[in-house]
């Protein structure tokens, strides 16, 4: 159901207005696909399209998507109407908004073998490069931390390729939870810059593993490392005070995936 | 010598007028830092600096470093001016300009044992990243095909956190270089993510590996790959079309490298 749009104030347009406000849309019970690659990841992943808002030179993109939904409004509009609606320059010119799926359930998460769990990650570019790192190298699920950025926010979903989407995740309520992952028999293993922890390739992986990852400038806090039963660390130099927390994940989580 | 500017067409900030055009930037005689941060860094490396920009409140932290060169100007305006002359939001209020050191010799380049060798990646803070991980990974240097981004470009510094500041680099002239590499006794390396090539945690790093990088998309071209002693891939799933390639580098650098 295709609809010309022109006025930003269109009350029709209410999903798309003030994108930028992370805070707010954690609250929400949409999410926002950004780009036709994203909206096709999202109608591939199953969520349910509420409507859409985009340039008419991406009409022919998402009608095939569409033949299933004929009553979802897609609103046309011209790049500076969106960015006006939006509160940002959508540099793709498309945007979906979807029901927001529920978080994977603690039965599922803790029936998993490799779970990468994100204490206060608050930068979205990197919550997003994690859950991509997680679905590329076979890794279950993610956990988030209470203060860690929303992997379904916008920029996440971008910066994960889609693997936000895909992938099982769920927030936790907070460093207590670090006990239930040990009471469901796995290994918390914490990454950590310390020259004390194993190398990680010395480590052996055990059958379940929780890799504990922390901020890039301060690590993970006193706490989540006191509840980690191992502190495993990338052999560095020292001409770099840290790798970026999801590069590091990624080392990290290649290193202890499952085998065989 | 503290000066205060408040004409954005001064031409005594010539250094810092229009930052946003890469391409131009690219062939200057300077770099520029971007953040208290990155300046320290530069001046840590040892960069001549010709001037810098800034808003007051940054003086504190800058005047420590310019001890040593009492006649480099430090302009300070407002945040508006510095939007004007530079043409981006500055986010953190401080540039400084600095001369462009010379490139790595070959020779050095050549007497290496490990080089990550770039083809064609565009994207300034890929090319950052990836400065990033060689430095902190122990990696000896960086060989950037003529196509790459700049890795002194400000959006490619900050990305490397200033490893693009000590790591030793050059700009390659072509694909011919790297008959060279294999000269001076380096195995060539291929990432790649085709089934065929053997899992990187199964290949024996040779003494000298120069391994290739491609962009996430379309990976190394054909005269790349069949350039390479050896192909190499990350064991991965279908969840994702491919990693980030700096993410990628950090992996394959890992497992690659030099050990004793």
């Amino acid at each position: 159901m295709i609809i010309d749009v022109s006025d930003p104030a269109d009350p029709r347009l209410a999903d798309f207005v003030g994108l930028r406000d992370a805070q707010l849309r954690r609250s929400e019970d949409r999410f926002i696909a950004e780009g036709l690659k994203i909206i096709e990841r999202a109608f591939a992943a199953g969520a349910p399209p509420r409507s859409l808002l985009l340039q008419p030179r991406w009409l022919d993109g998402v009608l095939p998507l569409l033949t299933r939904f004929p009553d979802v409004p897609v609103y046309v509009g011209t790049e500076a109407m969106i960015e006006e609606v939006s509160g940002f320059h959508v540099h793709r010119g498309a945007l979906g908004s979807f029901d927001r799926p529920a978080e994977a359930t603690w039965e599922a998460l803790l029936g998993a073998r490799r779970l990468l769990v994100c204490e206060e990650i608050v930068d979205h570019a990197n919550i997003g490069a994690i859950m991509r790192v997680a679905a590329g190298l076979g890794w279950d699920g993610v956990l988030v931390s209470p203060g860690s950025a929303d992997p379904l926010y916008r920029r996440a979903i971008k910066s994960s390729m889609g693997a936000s989407l895909e992938l099982p995740w769920r927030r936790m309520g907070g460093a207590a939870d670090l006990a239930r992952l040990r009471e469901a028999g796995f290994t918390v293993v914490a990454s950590t810059i310390s020259p004390r922890a194993v190398d990680v390739d010395a480590f052996e992986a055990p059958e379940k593993v929780a890799l504990l990852l922390g901020t890039e400038g301060a690590g993970l806090s006193r706490e989540w490392l006191a509840a980690a039963g191992a502190h495993v660390r990338i052999p560095m130099t020292d001409r770099v005070d840290s790798l970026n927390v999801a590069t590091a994940a990624a080392i990290l989580a290649h290193s202890l995936r499952q085998r065989g």
